[in-house]
């Protein structure tokens, strides 16, 4: 570590340090349960719980299913569906091996949203099986987080499932991270005293973060994106473009950029890193003064934080011992409450913008360069959140 | 009513009388609600729980998949699966309507065999796609309850699930049922001092629980065992008997018996009803002395239990407000909590025998004629149940 290093270092929250050992035993037996909202200790409770009671519940729905909103779970049950191909950064180790995140995914649905959520992962990775099987569950659940699914089968699975369900299906990878992105910069931006409007941003990522990261900050009314996948800059001359981004390479790069990082990132307002690529310092520090460097590969930032700020003005990891975490917690909870609160069919863009308006918003006065979004623990973003998708989902 | 029921009415328990608001009441929202072990209270319980901890435990599993058994909940969770194809008595009023008594049974698992339980209901009903989605959802679960699958297709998915899952599936409305049916069956013999393997029994319904009962009454050693369906006699002389109705002629009703309830009663030792379809009174009192009625149609028994024990020895039903409820709640948990503490991958007819007869033995030295099985809310029966099987899954 150089001097500079250490120095930065010891402005940071000190990082949670946890051996494996406790890792290990936290996850023994799984991390949820399912209980019961009242307890069956009685014979009387028997009796309404189950028979001969519950069969008056069910008379009820068969007669009228809306009622199967009223007097069941579903309504409101998030399915936490993944194949498991794409998690962490882990890429695709199975549906068996990506349990424990959607697990941690249903813990985290609810302490921050009050959900219930239930895994669902999946020995298919065919978008048909897929969908086919969403369809066949519909009855059991409420809504849809769809969870660590690769690019580019997740845009299609996505686009599908939204088609096919009438309820609320997110890709939490894709719209949990642009929010919480949008939300950021918008922090940022007020935090440096910059127009959101008139920055170029870098993008390094063209999977499931990116694409949606690139769609929110033009829909945000951004000119200047630029997106790099693993070959180089998204641009309309390549014709190794899947057809997500050949779509993409329409509506981005307005200067009509060609080459790598380095012509992407000269001069640029903003780096915003989604891939495990690291970006070497000598190329961040190209970036125009007074720059912002979102660096979210995890667990480790394309850039290391300390570097990063060397040259930029603000920067944010996905890290919870640097400033800044970016953190999808921020949003999903949220976003999913208020669309069931609201009785959504859709989660549309207009309630993703106020999802990211709203962590934005719950910054308030404590807004800083070293503190541009809330902590992924504070109670009052979760709630606020839900508020607005909820009265963004009525307009 | 008449006097002399009137005097036995006095005998009974009370009846848990329950109006509808209160039931309604209590299923508001549903019954279940999916909890965290651990709460995620701080930065270090969201380090271990989700990333970067989380990462550590799917890197484990994704390098030695049978880690999931121990690091996650699935490999105990019991998935409650149903097509709402026939629920409880009110038939096919498809998967939303019948979420209400998965949800119940999903309580009854957690209250008396401690496993927990997910209830996922299809909108299908085509064996092919019922099968297909269970392989397909096999990550996600340790096990599989099939309830409330109608005849003669829970047959046909039931083998095809058991042959398809490397885990205890079981059809509850089979199983469950002639389980406490044998359970109480030693009991009712006992308490008579008969012996049981003599008994003329006649099951009226050949639906899932008759034939189920049929089966494990054959057996256990019962010679004479004649089946009813809607059409009479089931024999082989018939000619629109479905397959498994037609298998089960060969192999029961050994006096070769033609007709109705009226010559299949007469002179029997034992009336075990399983359909919704009323029997005289005049026809239990053709029955041979110190018999047994069991007459288990819920809500309304094929015979007032009141006027059964006019002509027989032992009467049960699935009444909790009457002596001697058999319910299915004194199998269930135990065999599912007995097959996956031993690791089982089958659920044998040897394990199911050992749950009946755990069941009878609970009853132990307060046997007699009105308590020949343990009361549905006796916390001794789930853990005495789920040691018979596991010990019997090794043999």
């Amino acid at each position: 570590m150089s001097d500079s290093t250490v120095a930065a270092s010891s402005e940071r929250t000190p990082q949670v340090v946890v051996d494996d050992a406790e890792i290990f035993a936290a996850h023994g037996g799984g991390k949820l349960s399912v209980g019961l909202k009242t307890p069956l200790d009685s014979q009387r409770a028997l009796s309404i719980a189950y028979t001969p009671g519950v069969a008056q519940v069910s008379r009820a729905i068969a007669g009228d299913h809306t009622l199967a909103a009223k007097y069941t779970w579903a309504n409101r049950l998030v399915a936490v569906v993944s194949d498991g191909s794409a998690v962490l950064g882990l890429g695709d180790i199975g549906p068996a091996a990506s349990l424990p995140v959607m697990e941690g995914k249903s813990a985290l649905f609810k302490t921050f949203g009050g959900l219930d959520s239930i895994p669902i992962v999946l020995a298919t990775k065919d978008p048909d099986e897929i969908i086919e099987t969403l369809i066949r569950l519909r009855p059991t659940f409420g809504a849809v987080n769809l969870e660590d699914i690769s690019a580019p089968r997740c845009f299609e699975i996505e686009r599908r499932a939204i088609e096919a369900l009438d309820c609320p299906v997110m890709h939490d990878d894709q719209h949990g991270t642009a929010i919480v992105v949008l939300a950021a910069l918008l922090g940022a931006c007020k935090a440096l005293d910059r127009d959101m409007h008139t920055l170029k941003i870098v993008i390094s990522g063209a999977g499931a973060a990116g694409v949606a990261c690139a769609n929110i900050l033009l829909a945000a009314g951004i000119l200047d994106v630029t997106v790099l996948d693993s070959k180089g800059i998204v641009h309309s001359g390549r014709d190794d473009l899947n057809p997500f981004k050949a779509e993409l390479a329409g509506r981005s790069n307005p200067r009509a950029l060609t080459g790598g990082i380095a012509e992407a990132v000269a001069g640029a307002d903003m780096f915003l890193g989604l891939s495990a690529g690291l970006v070497p310092e000598e190329i961040i520090a190209t970036m125009a003064p007074r720059g912002i460097v979102f660096a979210l590969s995890n667990p480790d930032p394309e850039i290391h934080p300390d570097a990063a700020r060397r040259h930029a003005a603000v920067v944010a990891t996905g890290r919870s011992d640097f400033p800044n975490q970016i953190n999808n917690v921020l949003a999903f909870p949220g976003v999913f409450r208020g669309a069931l609160d609201a009785h959504a069919r859709r989660i549309t863009e207009g309630m993703k913008v106020a999802a990211a308006q709203a962590i934005f918003s719950v910054v308030g006065d404590d807004l800083t360069t070293d503190h541009i979004v809330p902590s992924a623990l504070d109670p009052r973003v979760g709630p606020a959140v839900a508020a607005a998708v909820a009265e963004a989902s009525t307009v």
